[in-house]
């Protein structure tokens, strides 16, 4: 912690940079905008008891065999071979999902999620629960590492945004000595008044473009849809 | 290249992210601004025969003797031990570097350097030479990676913004499908208007204002104060 006793907020731009940050001493928030920490928040919002992420596809399968789960994933934007569900939160409404468990596999969320594993506390943020994201780090008062999920290890926008606009809201309460968060404050505070059409520039916009998800995009960008604060427990995530 | 049949420009903002971009296939722009570039470009314009880079202070100081080199270095912020100059451009006016070889350590900016050795080319990068580097991509329409040498792997403000500025010169000629130099041009527009005032965010700023470096700084956010291409050929930088 700094001399005037705030603790520290950083931004991790991908998770190849996440080795350089104090894990071990910090919340870590693990962002992945588009789509999978939106779907993991929509899930809990709409009552899944529970979402258990996982690295492969094959432990995806095995585990939701075992326990009865929804299985969910995808690899390059389409519903991988075997499994039953995508990453659209748009799949996860309450008739549909509550109570259930989710076993989702993604490929990049779930890996940072799995490095994060030594650090305090591990949550997930996109912008259906940022406010729930915001008011948990300020009242925990522990060091904070927003931990971009990015695109196999490629910066991305949406998860840049995101982090900027966490910066944004709730710097007064932490010491900033982050390049990268200064950066992506800057990046939020450039799009904010239209984000939707400034991602229209990101490399993710035009894959899930192509699939026609223009929908979950607006929704992935569109701040407190499902407003639960997910936290990463043995294993699984829960709502708070 | 793409279907527009434009070469494409791409941002690596760290040293860590390099081996994301297909650097044999790019010429490599090394961005080191606070104040490797700026340095190397100052003196090449002010008549150095050339600028021998080197990883470690060690080899800087067997290298030097063996030439009669000028051996120049610092680490975190300071001359090396065992060096004589140190980072500041303005320890090389011409009377001083004229005809002479500067033999140079510096931490990040070398480093990135070497691991880029595969490119088609590799040139460096800094506001006082921008016009130069810029003229040049546009001239070769290569393929092209801005590189920036970051501060110990981690993402900075000072070189994310000259590749913004790049960007934002030349991007007509490219094709553009990198977030990160979306995010760097974004960057650059919020700060261009007064950069200085911006660098004051900044962590290496921080760092350098407490060595009384401040007119340093303001230089090497300056643009096209020593407008010379430096090329790197045979390990070595010469002026094109």
């Amino acid at each position: 912690m700094s001399e005037n006793h705030k603790p520290s907020l950083e931004v991790c731009l991908s998770p190849a940079l996440l080795h350089l940050y104090d894990v071990k001493n910090s919340i870590v928030v693990i962002i992945d905008v588009l789509r999978a920490t939106s779907t993991i928040c929509t899930a809990l919002y709409n009552g899944a008891a529970r979402v258990i992420p996982v690295a492969s596809v094959e432990e995806c399968v095995n585990i939701g065999r075992a326990i009865g789960g929804i299985t969910a994933g995808e690899r390059d934007g389409r519903i991988a071979e075997g499994l039953v569900h995508g990453n659209s939160p748009f799949e996860y409404p309450r008739e549909f999902i509550e109570n259930q468990t989710l076993v989702l596999t993604t490929t990049n969320g779930t890996k940072l999620l799995h490095m994060a594993k030594d650090a305090i506390q591990i949550i997930t943020g996109s912008f259906p629960n940022i406010s729930a994201v915001c008011d948990y780090l300020v009242a925990q008062g522990q060091n904070v590492i927003l931990g971009c999920a990015a695109w196999k290890d490629r910066v991305n926008l949406e998860d840049t945004l995101f982090a900027g606009a966490v910066v944004n809201r709730i710097k007064a309460h932490f010491d900033i000595n982050c390049d990268s968060a200064i950066a992506a404050e800057t990046l939020y505070n450039a799009a904010k008044d239209d984000i939707y059409t400034f991602m229209k520039q990101a490399t993710h916009y035009k894959r899930l473009a192509n699939f026609g998800l223009e929908k979950d995009i607006q929704y992935c960008l569109t701040p407190d849809g499902a407003n639960v604060l997910p936290l990463f427990k043995n294993g699984e995530l829960i709502a708070e």
